[in-house]
């Protein structure tokens, strides 16, 4: 008998493998027909990747930090990130460079994350079948992931301000990369992602030079922070929400 | 003295050159800032833009069948156009195709068109300094238009359904093209569309055959009205909102 015996059929035309490249544009999808991934590139997917990588038992993210700071209140032994305008908060423990999620500082621990895009992206997500994160650093393991799931991929984009950002898309971009020789079909966003990752892939910290949004970031001081977000497969992990938090798949 | 005693002073950088990807995001931009240009490519936009050249007194843009249909009753000499599944609705004169647009059919007269996705987007740029149309059909005569109008342009894909398509996009990349060495700022979106533009300008119908909306256009049976609408420059005038009505600029 065939070990697929419990595998399930595609639909006619495959799977569909779709790319939202804005939170604003969620509602047009039946997100409960999806797993979905959220793709925050600049920071907080990245640092979420590193920081479940390196042994961080959950990590909460929320709004605002004003939801971050009622953790403390909490009592709760959290380590509490926050950020304004590229700085940490006064108060709290770090913000959102995913080089203050190392082992040594996030091993055992749980994090409260401020991220507003991609808080925003999970709340609109959060009837979708399984809700995961993406990010450069665990491209290839996601992909494999994806692969082999036998349903819908929404790639949901985070965005700035529910804005169209590239990074986000090129991300998307490269997993459907990875996936686009399986089963699936793609919408156009799919393929315009896909084709602009193609533009940018061999060397995509210079292609983002050409935004605006690389302005921003080089105001903020964190270009050490972008590098290191674009660096393809340094980890393996694949975190997974689970009720309020991100935990290791 | 300069002739440019009147001209207006741009914003630090220039002036913005946006593309918005799908009328769910119109309500990001202050549309009030803004020249808009409408592009629904299959087809609403380029049968304006050919009816225009034609000699069209005005075109009419409605949602709904029904709303063309109320034209009939308030017994004006208007042509009636209107569609459904890729046919022309019983009792009306056309529909979307702009083979329908010739002089011979349109000539001094006004035309009732039903256009859901393009009267959506209207609608929502409805505060916007100008609303032009823009198609493949009038591209250059429009870029240069717009390059001197001392504005901040917003090019708006209507899409399908709110969905984006690689269509208008390519589109928006494409008066891009024409606009990026003028003074302006392009926003993620414009570099976008202007790359996905440089993939497929060589051939922009094999390029689209790509998507799977192409093959809901093959059923309907419109391929040659595909050909007619990706025709560059084979019209000159602009197509510009004047209350309810688009008229020759």
């Amino acid at each position: 008998m065939s070990n697929n015996i419990n595998k399930k059929e595609p639909p006619l035309g495959g799977w569909g493998l779709n790319v939202c490249l804005s939170p604003a544009l969620i509602p047009l999808y039946d997100v409960e027909d999806y797993i979905v991934v959220i793709i925050d590139i600049f920071r907080a997917t990245s640092s979420i990747c590193y920081g479940i990588e390196n042994g961080a038992t959950a990590i909460i993210p929320v709004s605002l930090v004003e939801e971050c700071a009622a953790y403390r209140e909490k009592g709760l032994d959290h380590l509490l990130a926050a950020e304004r305008d590229g700085k940490v908060v006064e108060g709290f423990d770090f913000g959102n460079s995913p080089f203050s999620y190392t082992k040594e500082k996030v091993a055992g621990k749980t994090v409260v994350l401020t991220t507003t895009n991609g808080t925003h992206a999970l709340h609109l997500s959060r009837k979708a079948k399984k809700i995961v994160i993406g990010s450069f650093l665990n491209l290839t393991t996601l992909s494999n992931w994806l692969k082999i799931q036998d349903e819908n991929i929404l790639l949901v984009c985070a965005g700035w301000k529910n804005n169209f950002n590239l990074e986000d898309t090129l991300f998307a971009g490269a997993v459907v990369e990875q996936l686009k020789e399986a089963n699936f079909t793609l919408d156009d966003s799919a393929i315009a992602a896909n084709d602009l990752f193609q533009i940018g892939q061999h060397d995509i910290n210079k292609y983002l030079k050409k935004t605006s949004h690389s302005e921003r970031l080089k105001k903020l001081g964190i270009e050490k922070d972008i590098e290191f977000c674009l660096q393809v497969d340094l980890t393996t992990a694949i975190p997974i929400l689970d009720g309020d938090k991100l935990v290791k798949l």
